[in-house]
């Protein structure tokens, strides 16, 4: 059998394992729910516990373990900095180290979307170009950049953090202290508390129909589906597409890249997003020809992280 | 004598032509006006005759010229696409190709203020650095980057258009075709109306007087000096700073460079500019350390353009 490499996605409520071949294949894959609240120690026990499930199952030991965070590392020390979704206890914890010891092999951290972003480049849509840009719109916005076939991450791994771009100078606050970010204008967090506001108001009768009056039911994907009926839904969801393309055009005008990739959870409303990003990217980006920029969804979906651990697992990938 | 190279900066109103050696020392220069209603194969003409007098002055030809121009080019092709400040009869121009049969060398043509980064990094502020983000802040926006030491120019030379990121997404029409781009904000010529508007409705009598009441005399430099006594004229020049910060502060979160390198005319208002910029850029920016990207002045100023072009064209700059 050929050598393994193990993916590991640790997310705010639940991570993903994997086991892999360097072509990307995923052949063993087991989940667990995060509890977060445990601390790192123990979350990270649980992870190397995980994957030593895994190797039984296999028959065989992973030779190196990539592992995506929802937040910032230091790339270089393997150290998680900041991860807003998990807890403040996971402020500068070496986990590559602490895991490598549960694992038995080397350990590789990077954000979980930049992880995303290399599982695209090497297994996914950016397979055959030289330079993408990454967005993921779930819960906040993250994002990767591609730049002469290489995830380029910094100093530290912080490169392309494109959802706290400003926006709007005078938008509402953002989780990361500024205010105006991308993440807070059109992240499927800020969709729903659109849609929210709209069902309290009296103005999305299907939405309120869906979610039986519900607001903690409220998602990105149950709005493209009320939004057939509610024309007040269908404008926030534009609105925030809108918003989606000014950071996409200025990642244009800033890069010019061939591709690029959105993905993430309000990225599968597909057309009805797609469409209107792409006209509206056609109406902000006039200094470099619009057409010679695909814009296209995830093709590994929510794979794209793991997969992604497996290629920073089983190659010098930066 | 060492090999010589020539460096044009072919600008709106004149052209700079300078010989120097590999080292980025200029040793012989000369200006003339555009004249650019005369079309381009009489002013590539010029560029040429301007070469030859260089030529005779040195006792000595040059190897190869690097020329920048004011909008946008096909780099590889050395080919002018759209020089908004020039005329229409400039688009598809083989410039490269016209002007190395004046002057028997080969001719690499550049986006000037990609050619001014390029100055930065080979000879100015940018020579020990990584990664690097110039904007130039002139009578428009433009801007250069540089990864892993070296500029980035995207597929056809476009990448670096950082004056026409979105900043204010209902911001006004921009010349670009887009509205609420950094440029329309924040550019010398966007001051400069911001200035001739608060001298019309007389709420700066200080820059009144400076330019004797004629609006066509109003710089930001002016503004600058003026703003001492007139303090809408500073918050004028505080909102543009502002704004000049959104854009920095957007590249920065995009691309996590080591330093940002502020040059143009602008940027030569200097403290009271520079220190309402880093603190807004501080504001702004939360996802990576703010202290770890310098924010600094450029250190070839007028020159950079030209030792630019004296870099491209001694050595494989991409």
């Amino acid at each position: 059998m050929p050598d393994l490499f193990a993916g590991v996605d640790l997310g705010g409520t639940s991570i993903k394992c994997v086991l892999g071949d360097e072509q990307g294949n995923i052949l063993f894959r087991h989940s667990i729910p995060t509890e977060s609240h445990s601390g790192p120690e123990r979350v990270l026990q649980r992870i190397g516990q995980a994957v030593q499930e895994l190797t039984k199952e296999a028959g065989q030991k992973p030779v190196g373990l990539g592992m995506g965070v929802p937040g910032l590392v230091d790339v270089p020390n393997g150290i998680t900095r900041f991860l807003p979704n998990l807890t403040t206890q996971w402020i500068d914890v070496p986990a590559a180290e602490i895991l490598s010891a549960h694992v038995n092999c080397p350990v590789r951290l990077l954000n979980d979307v930049r992880m995303a972003t290399l599982g695209e480049l090497v297994y996914g849509r950016g397979k055959d170009v030289d330079s993408m840009v990454f967005i993921a719109i779930g819960t906040g916005i993250g994002g990767g950049v591609v730049i002469d076939g290489k995830l380029r991450l910094g100093p530290v791994g912080a490169a392309g953090e494109l959802g706290h771009q400003t926006i709007d100078p005078q938008g509402p606050p953002c989780g990361c202290g500024n205010h105006g970010c991308l993440e807070t204008l059109a992240s499927g967090t800020a969709l729903a508390a659109s849609g929210i506001r709209l069902m309290l108001m009296g103005l999305a009768p299907h939405l309120h129909d869906r979610v039986g009056g519900d607001a903690n039911r409220v998602t990105a994907e149950l709005m493209a589906d009320a939004a057939k009926q509610d024309e007040p839904v269908m404008d926030a969801i534009m609105q925030a597409a809108d918003y989606l393309a000014i950071g996409v055009a200025n990642a244009m005008v800033t890069l010019h890249p061939e591709l690029v990739v959105l993905g993430g959870g309000v990225a599968n409303m597909g057309d009805i997003l797609f469409n209107r990003i792409r006209a509206q990217v056609k109406q902000r980006v006039r200094m470099i020809p619009p057409e010679s920029v695909r814009i296209e969804p995830s093709d590994l979906g929510s794979n794209a992280g793991v997969m992604g651990s497996i290629a920073l697992a089983s190659r010098d990938a930066f």
